[in-house]
């Protein structure tokens, strides 16, 4: 393997992994050598790993790329008590097949990838969507909930507290809400808070933009397949919209897990491990394994 | 302009901008709509903009795209007092052409794209480095330095004060030190921490990889057509290395920009300008803007 760069696995590890270095100095032994994420990944029991079921994922084939190659994205869903009114409306518009035939048409570097309808704003040609979405409160960005965190990192740059849940990143007051990381996918809206019905989702292709946090629902995130959106052309357009349709990525398919054939099983880590290497850790930069299951 | 997803700009517009809240509220005044990010840069007096002369530029040509259109990515080099060893280096490295005809040769998705001589680790047909090149001890990853900041920024994540100086990210405790934000670039180099010349640079694509902060140095940002670095295809190899070499992209030529032709001037905005829209910022999320001149 190169070594031209610091790998991230290495930098992780200067710091002792969390359950064995603790194992170790109760013991009073000497430390061994830490290991990297990818060795505890390795070597997590098969009770580490929490299945994620086919119907919480949703599917999204791509058109090939230019090579003939297929593109496929797998979004793992919001689990409750976050987001589910806007998680039920993408239940719904999945099955309708609402998004088979709609395109990516946005792509801002360091921000978003976005996709749906490209005409939703022109009624002449708007498809229409599903009848019975509900409208989501803004309400429901941040909830009151008493939720045991896996882990609680300390306040961070915005003035909060941040945690894992079950393998999602959360910030809390006196309210919990999911966080935009890297990866995290989110509906977009018009202007009045509650507007987005779900049929416009998004995911974050460049820095935490934790300045969305609370003011957009976060329903889901990308496990598998970030590469086919975050390497797609940048938009020439005003905030990254494409400025023709020839530059648009057709979307073949939009379906919940459990109708997509071919789909291998997942699994979460469940305890998300994290290390101090620099005196602390951004949420976003915490890692959450994910795995393929045969 | 569609309004699909709450522009950058609108949320940041929701605290009121520095200059303008600050002067009406010390009057007594109805404070005005705060502006836009975008309307403060529009009429920012020309005084608040510092020209970055061409000589601190390097400017990197890459092989034309599918459709024959030229990709150039210009990056600010790094002022002093910061990586002066490794800057000096690149500079030596600009004049001797040592990087036209080497390539892209990893795109690791949510870190890093890394250049350079794909050869470099085969002694039988590695290129030749130039023989006046430093050898710069780590200890210039992060230096003892009496700067004035342009702004402060409560302690991060990472348990250290942010700040910015002259549009840089930095972070800083009894040391200051230039920290890895998105489009930042830094010097590739393998286990012993001194082994960096500057022939293999990388740039960051993903969220801040902040533990690499003083383990690497950084030499420079890009300030102009990263999006030909971030959308480049993911490498399927360990760390995003491409496997195979027809999946490089090829570097025409890297230069000083005071040797490059039909470069526009650039500058910096002065005073970078942040507002706490989410009760505070992350530094890496700080608008430092920059513009060419005519």
């Amino acid at each position: 393997m190169r070594k031209h760069l610091i790998p991230l696995a290495a930098l992780l590890a200067a710091a002792p992994a969390y359950p064995q270095a603790s194992a170790n100095v109760a013991a009073g032994r000497a430390q061994p050598s830490p290991l990297a994420p990818s060795e505890i990944i390795s070597a997590a029991p098969g009770g580490d790993w929490t299945a994620i079921a086919p119907s919480d994922l949703l599917v999204m084939d791509l058109a090939p790329d230019a090579k003939g190659k297929p593109r496929r994205v797998v979004i793992q869903l919001m689990p409750a008590p976050f987001s589910q009114g806007w998680v039920g409306n993408i239940r719904k518009l999945a099955a309708a097949k609402f998004w088979d035939g709609t395109s990516i048409n946005r792509v801002q570097d360091n921000y978003v990838v976005q996709w749906g309808d490209a005409n939703a704003e022109d009624k002449t040609k708007a498809r229409k969507l599903p009848g019975d979405l509900a409208m989501v409160p803004e309400s429901e960005y941040s909830i009151d909930h008493d939720i045991l965190l896996d882990r609680v990192l300390p306040k961070d740059s915005y003035g909060v507290q941040a945690g894992i849940f079950a393998g999602w990143p959360l910030a809390f007051d006196d309210k919990i809400w999911p966080v935009h990381c890297y990866g995290m996918v989110g509906v977009g809206r018009d202007m009045p808070p509650n507007t987005g019905t779900g049929a416009e989702l998004y995911t974050v292709i460049g820095h935490a933009p934790r300045h969305l946090d609370r003011n957009i629902a976060l329903v889901g995130r990308v496990i598998e397949g970030i590469e086919h959106l975050s390497s797609l052309p940048r938009g020439t357009g005003a905030l990254g919209f494409y400025e023709t349709p020839e530059e648009r990525t057709g979307i073949v398919s939009i379906r919940i897990g459990n109708e997509v054939s071919g789909l291998p099983g997942r699994a979460n880590r469940r305890d998300a491990f994290f290390i101090r290497p620099a005196g602390g850790a951004d949420v976003c930069n915490v890692p959450v394994p994910v795995r393929r299951v045969k």
